[in-house]
């Protein structure tokens, strides 16, 4: 199983060969592979490849799944995968098959999102949530990219998203590719932006949405969230239904990932939680492959939730694109 | 005349000679020297050496003024330092008494500012605004170290401060020789911070100060400011009456820079704000050496302002303290 290092983007593009469940979980957890719904996608890959080579598949499955805590999608696609058993054959044609319907999620998000858009439109996002975090067109990017494809938005900010500067990296190297000139800002400066009447839109991703509609996202996302609301822009998450944890009622409950302090700084004490919640009355719509859901979220997304399942037991003949971007 | 270059902090201490005014402001231009009080006694020391090598005193000064248009104190210590004329020795001698007058004028705002902590406080900061931003003891991060000193701080939080990382390179530096652990984080965190009710206060510097309290300080103020509101924390800023301009009647008329691109990425287009600029309504207390201010802040700024410019006249036989840190 061969992956792209992200961690080497946008300066080289380097491949990781994995021959092992731990290997697929070392690269998650070491963010060689990042972006909540690409993690899934890997995770059941991982168990896929596990399978082959003959290692035990609840040990490999609770490996893996202990990659990344806070990330909803990994534990659904792991748990996914193996839905119909754990023969090696079957597990590789279920994690391709949970790739393609990515692919697709990707592309009816983008195309839900569309509507929260205006000519005019100029989007800050934050993190990445394009191609490389999804393994299709992408969530948040993805939104913004259809919508600047359709002629709605003019400028996209992009903050750089420390530690790992994900945005700065990953976002501007993804737009660039896609033909759209984007500006980086430092994470600090979105609020100064607001105030000056220079964007529209805070588009963004989710690592986990509660039942209330409570989202854990990148460290960062709640103080947008915040300025957003005081200047009046439009707060929009866009995630897939496998995010949507509803056995979480709120995002109280929403165990938060802290990494190494030296992801921050070799020389200091660092506090250094991946991702903060955004609570959801700072949330103006949430957009999922299923459609757009505005508050109050519990009754759509609990409904999001029920359609996730019933599409995953019925649509065995479910139609694959091509991955974009 | 031999300055410390904050550029290679905490790596290394770098001496930085400058032999004439456009050394001083290339300095000050480059963030060699940087911190607002700090650089308004850069400023005068130039004006001080421009005439002691015989340049023209008129076009040293407006050099030195023209290389941080945001900062208050340059062009007020600029203008202060020629107030009885440009003879050398004269000049030399009022640049050095401004240098003392900046330490009196940061204990004083230390003693000042210990009436706004209670015991167990715990304080984020952000940027640089200790002995290296101050000349003396410090603006924001003096009233922390000495209420730390006085057991009403338990615990300081330091944004990094994106871009440049005074936070991380030059306020963790500061602590550690103070002997106070402090804990670094990204400046996206802080809201995070707050709402896991971490923290008690933000403690922040200041730039340039408007008639009606609205501050412009380091980019990331106006978000803390936002997030210490949504969760009850006191907001306060700690600067010399210096700092305060009269003639600026509202923060809309604040001229914040705008500094390079690749400050931020050398890859991508950015757009460098150093300053933000935050509302006096978020504003809980200004600390200047004169005492306490709470809003509505006109009135004792525009008095404020009246004491220094008294001061500056009458007060010839000002005592001076040695520097500390």
């Amino acid at each position: 199983m061969v992956m792209l290092d992200q961690r080497a983007l946008p300066e080289a593009e380097v491949e990781l060969e994995c021959r092992c469940a731990a290997d697929v979980a070392e690269a998650i957890r070491v963010l060689a592979v990042r972006g909540a719904p690409v993690i899934g996608i890997a995770g059941a890959m991982g168990v896929a490849l596990a399978a082959s080579v003959g290692e035990n598949v609840d040990e490999a499955a609770s490996l893996l799944v202990g990659a990344r805590p806070t990330a909803a999608n990994l534990a659904w696609a792991v748990r996914e995968v193996r839905r119909e058993g754990d023969e090696p054959d079957l597990l590789a044609a279920r994690a391709r098959r949970l790739h393609a319907d990515e692919v697709e999620r990707c592309l009816a998000m983008s195309r839900h999102a569309l509507s929260l858009f205006e000519a005019g439109s100029a989007v800050v996002t934050h993190c990445n949530t394009g191609a490389l975090a999804t393994g299709g067109h992408g969530t948040a990017l993805g939104a913004i990219i259809t919508a600047w494809a359709n002629g709605l938005v003019d400028e996209v900010f992009v903050d750089e998203t420390r530690p790992l500067l994900q945005g700065a990296r990953l976002t501007a190297w993804e737009l660039e590719r896609a033909g759209i000139a984007c500006t980086v800002i430092v994470d600090a400066a979105a609020p100064a932006l607001m105030a000056a009447g220079r964007a529209t839109h805070v588009v963004v991703g989710a690592d986990r949405i509660a039942a209330n509609g409570d989202t854990a996202n990148k460290i960062g996302t709640y103080g947008l969230a915040l300025s957003a609301r005081e200047h009046g822009l439009g707060f929009v998450v866009v995630a897939p239904s496998s995010t949507v944890d509803v056995h979480t009622a709120t995002g109280a409950e929403i165990v938060v990932e802290e990494r190494a302090s030296d992801e921050i700084s070799s020389r200091w004490r660092a506090f250094n939680p991946a991702f903060d919640v955004t609570p959801a009355g700072l949330i103006g719509a949430i957009v999922t492959e299923q459609g757009v859901l505005r508050p109050p979220y519990e009754p759509g997304l609990r409904s999001v939730d029920g359609a996730r399942v019933g599409s995953e037991l019925d649509a065995e003949a479910s139609p694959t694109s091509p991955a974009v971007g």
